[in-house]
C-alpha cells in the first residue's frame, strides 16, 4: 500500500479513463455523497463511472443521485472506494467480486486497514467528502449544485449536523464556500431529512426505549437492546433506525453509549458512542469491531444477556484506560 | 427611534463609560451570549458594566458567566438590550424598572418593535451574538477565550447547532474564526450539553408526549399539549423543557409544529414552528404574538380545547396563505 497526497489523487482520478467506485454497506450520507460526488467529477471529465454497493441507498438519500441512471455497462479501468475503512465494510456481495481489487482508497479513518493499493487519508478530515473536496479543487472540475449539495450532505451528517469535535475550522470554511456558490441548495430542509423527520413507528420505538435504558457504572455508561421483536411490533427496518446510536447518549452523566441491535441472525450489531474522554474506537477493538474514537462499533455473538456482560467488560477496561 | 449601523453603534459602546445590559425574559443561548459578550467587551476597556434578566439564568449556561461577579452598584450612562424583539420580552421585574428606558437596542428580530431610542438591526444574521460579532470587529476589543465561548453558543443555539436556514455563509466563517483563534474551547461538549443531553424526567416526558401528538389538517399540523400535571409527574421544571418547541415537528409530513405549555395561572404559552414553507410569526402575529419566519410564539388563554380549536383555526388561516 501507498499513500499518496491530496495532489497525487487528482491525477490518478484524472488519468483513468473509467472507474467503479465502491462505498461501505448501510451506505451513510457521508459515503453516498462522497461516492457520487466523485461520480458527477468523473463525468463531468468525459469519462465513465458508476457508484457500486453492497446494499440499497435509502430513500432519504435520493436527492444526491442522478435523475436518470444510465446502465451502459463497461469495464473500469480503476477500483475506488470512499469512506471504506477495511474491505469486509464493503459487505458480501461487493466483496465477492472485488476482493484485494481497490486500486485507490479515499478515506478519512485513522482505523483504514490499508488493504488498497493507493491509499489518501485524512484522519483530521470531517468526512470522506472534506477529502474529496480537497481533491477536486485539484482537478479541472466545477463545483455544480449536485456536487455541492453531496458534498454538503455528507460533511453535514457524519458531524452530527457540525456538532461534533471533528468540525474544524476548515470544513466551516468549506460549508461556507458551498453555501455562497450555491445559495439555492435547500440546505435547511436537508438538514430536516437527515436530523429530524422521523417516521411514527421510529417515535413510538424511541418512546420505548427511553423506558428500556439500562444504566451501568454510577450511571457512566447507558445501554440499550433493539429487539428484532421490538422492530418488527412498530414496523420499522433498519433505514429508519439511523442515529439510534446516539440514543442513549442523550441521558444526563453518560459518558459511554452502547446501542445492541439484535440482526436476523440472532447475533448483535453493536454501535458505542462517546460523549468526551472515552475511546470507543479502542474498547471495539478488542471485540474486533473500530471506527472513530467517539463513535465506533462491532458485533457479537451470544444471548442478549451474555452479549452484555461482553460489552460491559470490555468498557470498565476500556474508561479505566481514559 | 433612530436605526444605527454596525458602525454607528460600535462607536456608541466606545462612548459610554458604563452600561446596563438588558436581556430578555426566559433567557436562552443567544441572549445570554451576546449580553455576556458585551459585558466582557465594555470591562475589557475599563467601562462597568452588568447583564440584568428577570429570570434566573439556567444552569447550562452558566459557563458563559462570569467566575466572579463583581456587585459593585453603579448608575449606567447607557441602557443596552440585546436580542429583546419587543419591550414587553423583558419581563416583568425588568420592565417596572426600565419601560421606555432602552436608549439602544441590538437585534436580529425582524419583528423588533423599534422600541428603544436607537436600534442596530440585522434582520438576515443568525443570531444576536452575530451582529455584536460585528459590532466588537468595529471596537478595540480582543475576542478573548470567554467572549468566544459566549459567541459560538449564541449563534449554535439560535441556529439549532447550524441546522436553520439562518445560517449563511457569513455565520460559517465567524465561527471559523472562532475556532481558529480558540482550538482550546470545548465546542463539542458544549453542543452536547445544548443539544443532546437530557434529564430522566425530560426522557420520559418525551416518550410520553410521542404518544400524545395530535394531527390536524391531514398531517400537516402536529400539536401536543404540556400540562402542568404532565410536568409535576415527571419532575422537571421550565429549564428543561428547552427545545421541546421542536418535538413535533420531528413527525413526518409536519408543516406546523404547535406546542401549548400550560402555565400556572392556565393560560397556554404557545411555541410555533414551521417546517418550510409556512410563516408561523404571521399566525402568532394573529393572535398577538410574533418572532420569526419559522420560529414563533403567542399565548392563548381558555380551556384546553378551546385554546386548540383558536390555534387550529390560525393555523389553518396560516397555510393557506403559504
Amino acid at each position: 500500500m501507498k499513500e499518496r497526497t491530496v495532489k497525487e489523487t487528482a491525477q490518478r482520478l484524472l488519468q483513468c479513463e473509467s472507474a467503479y467506485i465502491l462505498i461501505h454497506r448501510s451506505p451513510d450520507g457521508d459515503c453516498i455523497g462522497s461516492g457520487y460526488t466523485l461520480l458527477y467529477a468523473l463525468r463531468s471529465l468525459g469519462k465513465k463511472a458508476r457508484v457500486l454497493c453492497s446494499d440499497a441507498i435509502p430513500e432519504r438519500y435520493h436527492f444526491m443521485l442522478p435523475e436518470a441512471e444510465t446502465l451502459e455497462m463497461f469495464y473500469p479501468d480503476l477500483i475506488v472506494s470512499v469512506d471504506v475503512a477495511d474491505e469486509k465494510l464493503l459487505g458480501d456481495s461487493l466483496l465477492e467480486e472485488y476482493e484485494g481489487r481497490t486500486d485507490l482508497c479515499i478515506d478519512h479513518h485513522i482505523s483504514n486497514t490499508g488493504y488498497a493499493k493507493e491509499l489518501c487519508l485524512d484522519g483530521k478530515a470531517a468526512a470522506a467528502c472534506q477529502v474529496v473536496y480537497e481533491i477536486l479543487r485539484e482537478m479541472p472540475v466545477t463545483i455544480t449544485k449536485e456536487i455541492a449539495a453531496c458534498l454538503y450532505t455528507g460533511m453535514a451528517t457524519d458531524t452530527g449536523c457540525f456538532m461534533y469535535d471533528n468540525v474544524g475550522p476548515r470544513t466551516l470554511h468549506i460549508i461556507a464556500e458551498l453555501m455562497e456558490a450555491h445559495p439555492d441548495i435547500p440546505y435547511a430542509s436537508i438538514n430536516r431529512q437527515m436530523f429530524v423527520v422521523k417516521s411514527m413507528g421510529r417515535m413510538k420505538l424511541d418512546g420505548i426505549l427511553t423506558n428500556q435504558l439500562e444504566r451501568y457504572l454510577d450511571g457512566a455508561c447507558t445501554l440499550v437492546c433493539v429487539t428484532q421483536k421490538l422492530m418488527q411490533e412498530y414496523g420499522i427496518d433498519d433505514a429508519e433506525l439511523e442515529g439510534i446510536a446516539g440514543f442513549p447518549l442523550q441521558v444526563e452523566g453518560t459518558e459511554v453509549s452502547v446501542v445492541m441491535k439484535e440482526r436476523e441472525d440472532g447475533a448483535f450489531r453493536v454501535s458505542m458512542r462517546s460523549a468526551d474522554r472515552v475511546n470507543v474506537s479502542a474498547i471495539c477493538q478488542t471485540l474486533g469491531g473500530g471506527g472513530h474514537v467517539k463513535a465506533a462499533g462491532c458485533t457479537v455473538s451470544g444471548t442478549a444477556e451474555e452479549a452484555k456482560r461482553i460489552l460491559l467488560d470490555a468498557v470498565t477496561k476500556g474508561m479505566a484506560k481514559a
